[in-house]
């Protein structure tokens, strides 16, 4: 970890992405004991750390031609904090590792750096270090690190028991929505569809409400809690243990079901014009989604006033079954029809 | 972070990465309270903790054309490991991002993983988590982190003092000529130059010498360490805080110099031959180097001994001065010759 001097062609100077990342980023945090500039950064954490990695590359996860400098910067963060509040720990600091084609210049940079800081700024957290790199297109890979602190408690993805209440936090189907339309009109879809727009461009990470969650569950059973980043339908069975890694390991639990219980009342009337003019069911725009960076999860029935009253964006969308299954408005669900995302 | 589902297109099946993953990599360790398979892996350190980020791209810093899957694996964590050894501290866990173009398949995966996993098995560190996709080509970023103990201390860049011994631990010049080599001639150029060959494709960390070199200096004044990426003339002045992130922090120190001594003698002998053959100063290859991944540092003079014993490759290459200037057999190197890369 050498941020940043590597023998590569870039834009600019050493000097001056050095000089760039200094301004916006303040290289301490109460932390962190020695931030940028060492072969590794050092931090000190009293209770324990959580740690999240995720990839934000140009044109799998972005495209340059509706994407500013600015939302490129700020979304290569929200995603990785997304991880973060869906374990219930506090943002700290995170590492960059930034990969540049030729054609990026400084002003390029300093959108992108200013975005991405708008939002450290946002959670008080430092970039503690990072490599940088030539590259063919634009890549970033980022690892935040958060704390678990003394009176919290880490939310994991399993526990959840029949009779549990299911909730969402955040937008369904929204951000879908948005990706479509600038997929189809560019940057242009943001006048007519400024919502659906924004939360792809810019989606906001629950971090407060990770937060709440995490420490109303320090005297109580924990909610289960998990990021929706694949949409509901790909995302609700590996809540419950039904796909994903935790299926192989442990936690594998065939019999819990859900009852999803959803109403167009509940989603954003971005959502239901764009599904009316696709003649598409909105209920399923929103249980398809994907990238809603949503919090989803479980929780105890007794726990249920307080979360509501504590979080304004809470929404109660069904109930946990024994009976193995997952329906919606009582149709089922089949896994052949969306689970299988690799076939 | 999610390892690894993602709506891609994947070599094999979602099922057959896990099962490769899980193959290979035990989803456990002494600090890791919860691995992969969640929003966010957990662990807990008594002390403090130092963490590294690294990218190793594609065409960038390897090619297909010479380096086994095997290698790419082995090399990518330890480039990273190597800043942990750098730093003192103690090899724990790693999160990987991976972005696959679509040529790669599951045979060439199982080989990456095996060579990844034969060096973690070396230091007993656990694979907590990461994020994998599709890519244009090859993209690997790790975040290593490591455990700086209670009898340990963490080694900064900085610190150096006239009259310290400047010492490395590892060879110089070795990996730079087998990189020349392997790019001009191919994988066939192992069968000459051997050493220089695995020296670039397979860099051994120095995570014993640098523990080492954390615990003896827990009661005394701690050396001064870092790694040598860019070759020891690049290298050098970062570790006297002339250059480098640091030099625009704190640690700004021009008043610092080094005279080194380095003999023929010193050199491998593979470095040697090859200089020879290109009619280039063996010494002069040295010192450009580039991706020695050895421990470049400065102690005290009464620490000497004890890193001397306890160290089987510690070599003495020089001493700190107050001159400002650094020479190598009395010839002085100008910085505008070897030090901006960015030019």
């Amino acid at each position: 970890m050498k941020i940043f001097h590597k023998k590569s062609q870039f834009p600019g100077s050493e000097e001056d992405i050095l000089s760039c990342i200094s301004k916006y980023f303040p290289n301490k945090h109460a932390s962190v004991i020695l931030g940028r500039g060492d072969d590794c950064a050092l931090f000190h954490v009293e209770h324990s750390t959580a740690v999240s990695s995720d990839l934000f590359l140009e044109n799998i996860h972005f495209r340059r031609s509706y994407f500013t400098p600015f939302e490129i910067g700020y979304k290569a963060l929200a995603v990785n904090l997304s991880d973060l509040a869906a374990c219930g720990a506090r943002p700290m600091s995170f590492t960059l590792c930034l990969g540049l084609p030729e054609d990026i210049d400084m002003p390029w940079l300093d959108q992108f750096f200013l975005g991405m800081s708008q939002l450290a700024d946002k959670y008080a957290i430092s970039l503690m270090g990072g490599d940088l790199s030539r590259s063919s297109s634009i890549h970033i890979s980022i690892t935040v690190l958060g704390e678990i602190s003394g009176v919290s408690c880490f939310l994991p993805r399993g526990g959840s028991m029949p009779g549990d209440i299911l909730f969402i936090i955040g937008q369904l189907g929204l951000a879908h929505v948005g990706f479509e339309l600038l997929e189809s009109q560019g940057r242009s879809a943001i006048e007519k569809w400024p919502f659906a727009c924004r939360a792809h461009l810019q989606p906001q990470p629950q971090c407060t409400a990770g937060l709440v969650l995490s420490r109303a569950a320090f005297h109580a059973r924990p909610p289960a809690l998990m990021d929706i980043s694949d949409g509901l339908i790909r995302d609700l069975p590996r809540l419950l243990g039904k796909s994903g890694e935790l299926s192989t390991t442990h936690n594998h639990n065939n019999s819990l079901g859900a009852d999803l219980c959803l109403t167009e009342s509940q989603l954003h009337p971005e959502v239901l014009a764009w599904s009316h003019e696709q003649h598409q069911n909105a209920i399923y725009t929103a249980l398809l989604g994907g990238e809603d960076y949503a919090l989803l999860g479980t929780c105890a029935p007794d726990l249920l006033p307080t979360l509501e009253a504590a979080i304004p964006e809470f929404q109660r969308i069904g109930m946990i079954t024994e009976n193995g299954t997952i329906s919606c408005n009582d149709l089922e669900i089949q896994e052949s029809e969306g689970f299988d995302h690799f076939s």
